[in-house]
C-alpha cells in the first residue's frame, strides 16, 4: 500500500468537519483504502463478486448436513433466469441490491454443467480428491486453479471492478478451510472447525476426526503445499483472486470462513497481502476469528451469516464505498467556515 | 405491522435457497420489513435522511465541547456547493454514496440562516430555553416541530422515500436526549450522559450535574410533556418524523443517541412505533445500549460512531435494502430444484 498516500489521508481525515473520530471506525478504513488506491480522496466505483464454485472429495465422508448434488444445483441457482434479473441465490438478489456485478466460476464441480453463457469455465478435475486419504489437488491442478482465478479477477477489474469479493459454494468446503487454517494457524483441528451448512454434535465430532486424519497424513507446511494437500479448487481460485487484485492494487473485501482459508495461504506467500484485505462481517463459522486475529483485521459487522457466497462480502461493500466517500468528499472545517476545528 | 404478511414472510424465508438461518440478523430484519410493507416481497426503494438541526439553551453550560456556532456552520455545510455535489458534511458524502437524499430542517437555529432553497424552514425560536432553568420549549413550540417533522416525512415520502433516516445536527443535544432518557428510562443521568462530541472527564460530570439540576426542576413523566421539558427542537420534529413515517408504513432507521431519545417518546406516546423502528449501529454514545434494550431492537453494527446527522442510518440502509432483496428475490429450494430443502 501507499505508505505517503496514507499519510496525507490521516492528516486530512483529522481536518473534515466531524469532532475527531466520531466516524469511528470508518476513519482507520479510509486511510487504509487511501493506501491501496494511492490518493487520500480514494474513489472505487465498481463492485464485483467472484463466486467459485468446486466439489470435494472428502463430502463422501459425510462431513455436510448437504449433499454434493447441491453443488451443481446451485451453480444453475447463481446464472437462473428470473423476473428480478439474473440468479435466484442469495448472493444475486444481494449483488442487485448494492449494483454489484455477479462472476461465476465452474472451479471444479463434479456434474456436466449446462453451457452457459456466464459461467466461466476453470474445471481441471470434477471435484477435489479426498483429502483424508491422499494429496485433494496436485500442484499442476492448483497452479491452474489459482491462475484461473486471477483471469477471472482481471476481467472483474477491466469491466470496472474496484472491490472485489471473492466467494464460494461447494459442499464439504469448510472441511478443507477448516483443515488449511488448522495447520496454518498451528491450532487444533477442534478449534477452527465449526457446523458449515449446520451439522449436528455427532457429524461434527466426525469432521473434526476427518480433518486430523488428513492433518497426520500430511506434515505440510509450505502455504501451496498446505492448499494443494487439502484442498479445494474453489479456495485456490479464491487466492489467486485476492493475489490478482493486490497486485493490481485493488481491494479484496475478505468475506466467510472459506475465504479466510484462502487469505491465509495468500498471506503466508505475500504479507504484502494484507494491505489489500477488508474484511466484511464477522461469520458464524467458528474458526473465522481465529483466522481474522492472524490477519490482523476487525470485521465490519455481526450479523450471523454462514451463508459464504461472498454474501457477507456485498454487504460490506456500501460501508466501504461510504467510508472512502467520507475521506474524498468531506470539507474541512477550514474549508467549510466551521469554528473548532 | 401486517401480522399475515410476516407469517407468510416467515414461511417463504424457510423455503429459500440457503442452509436455514444462514443469512444470520438478515432473516428476521427481512420478516420485520415485511411486516412494515404488508408483502412477503417487500420492496422498499428510495431512501432519505431528514437532518433537523437545532439550538439548545444549555449550550450556554459549557456541556459541549464545541461552541454553538457551530450548529448553523453545519447547516451551510450541509447545504454548501461542492465539487461533488451539494453538501460537505459526513451525511452528504455517505448519502451520495448509498444514493439517498438528504433533507435539511432548520427546527430552531440560533441564527440568522441565509436563504437556500433547499432549506426547510420550520423554526419557531432561534434555540431552546436552559433545561436546567425553565422548560426548554412550551407545549405549542413542541406541537410546531413535531408537525413540522411530520410534514418533511410526508415531503420525502412523496418524493419517492420508503425508508427514512431521521438525523440531527445541534450543539448541546445529547444533553436534552440524555435527559429524555434517564426520565423515561428511569435510571441515575451518569447511567446515560456521555461525552457527546467529546468532553472532558471534569465537563461530563458537570453535564450529568446539569440533567440532575433539570430533573429535579420538573417532575413530568407524561412524554410530550418530559420533552417539552427538557427539549429540544429537533428532536420533536424527529418525533414528527418517526411517527409520521410509520403511519404511512414506512421503516424508519434509527440512527443514535439523540435520535433515540425521539424514539423513546414516540414508542411511550404510541407502542405501535416500534415496529417501524429499524436501528442502525450501536453508536459509540453510552446510553444508546439502554435506549435499543427498552426498544428491544439489535443493532445492525458497531463502528463506534458517534456524530449523528443520520451518518450511521445512511450505512445501515443498504443492509436492509439488502435483507428485502433476499426474501423479495431469493428462489426457493422447488423453484431452483435444489436438493435438501
Amino acid at each position: 500500500a501507499d505508505a505517503a498516500a496514507m499519510t496525507r489521508a490521516q492528516a486530512r481525515q483529522a481536518q473534515l468537519t466531524k469532532p475527531p473520530g466520531a466516524l469511528g471506525a470508518l476513519e482507520a478504513l479510509s486511510i487504509r483504502l487511501a493506501g491501496v488506491f494511492g490518493t487520500e480522496r480514494p474513489h472505487p466505483r465498481g463492485v464485483a463478486v467472484l463466486v467459485a464454485a468446486g466439489d470435494h472429495g472428502v463430502a463422501a465422508q459425510g462431513v455436510s448436513a448437504f449433499p454434493p448434488e447441491v453443488t451443481p444445483a446451485m451453480v444453475a441457482n447463481f446464472l437462473a433466469d428470473t423476473p428480478y434479473g439474473p440468479g435466484g441465490a442469495a448472493v444475486n438478489a444481494l449483488a442487485r441490491s448494492v449494483g454489484a456485478r455477479v462472476y461465476v466460476m465452474d472451479a471444479g464441480v463434479n456434474a456436466e454443467l449446462p453451457a452457459h453463457p456466464a459461467l466461466h469455465r476453470a474445471a481441471v478435475r470434477r471435484g477435489t480428491r479426498d483429502l483424508s486419504r491422499e494429496a485433494a489437488m496436485t500442484p499442476q491442478e492448483t497452479a491452474a486453479l489459482i491462475l484461473a482465478g486471477a483471469a477471472l479477477a482481471r476481467r472483474a477489474i477491466e469491466g470496472g471492478a474496484d472491490l472485489l469479493i471473492p466467494g464460494e459454494m461447494g459442499i464439504g468446503n469448510t472441511t478443507p478451510a477448516a483443515a488449511i487454517s488448522a495447520r496454518l494457524l498451528g491450532l487444533d483441528p477442534a478449534a477452527v472447525t465449526g457446523r458449515g451448512t449446520g451439522v449436528d454434535d455427532e457429524r461434527l465430532a466426525h469432521k473434526v476426526a476427518v480433518i486430523r486424519t488428513a492433518l497426520a497424513r500430511t506434515p505440510a507446511t509450505d502455504p501451496l503445499t498446505v492448499l494443494a494437500e487439502l484442498g479445494g479448487f474453489e479456495i485456490a481460485a479464491m487466492l489467486g483472486m485476492m493475489l490478482q487484485a493486490a497486485a493490481l492494487r485493488r481491494v479484496v473485501v475478505l468475506d466467510g470462513f472459506v475465504e479466510g482459508s484462502a487469505a491465509l495461504v495468500g498471506v503466508a506467500l505475500a504479507p504484502a497481502l494484507r494491505d489489500y484485505l477488508f474484511p466484511a462481517g464477522q461469520c458464524a463459522e467458528v474458526g473465522h476469528a481465529a483466522q481474522l486475529a492472524h490477519l490482523g483485521l476487525t470485521p465490519l459487522f455481526g450479523l450471523d451469516l454462514r451463508l459464504g457466497e461472498g454474501t457477507g462480502g456485498v454487504l460490506a461493500a456500501p460501508l466501504l464505498l461510504g467510508a472512502a466517500a467520507t475521506l474524498r468528499e468531506m470539507r474541512t472545517f477550514e474549508e467549510a467556515a466551521v469554528p473548532g476545528g
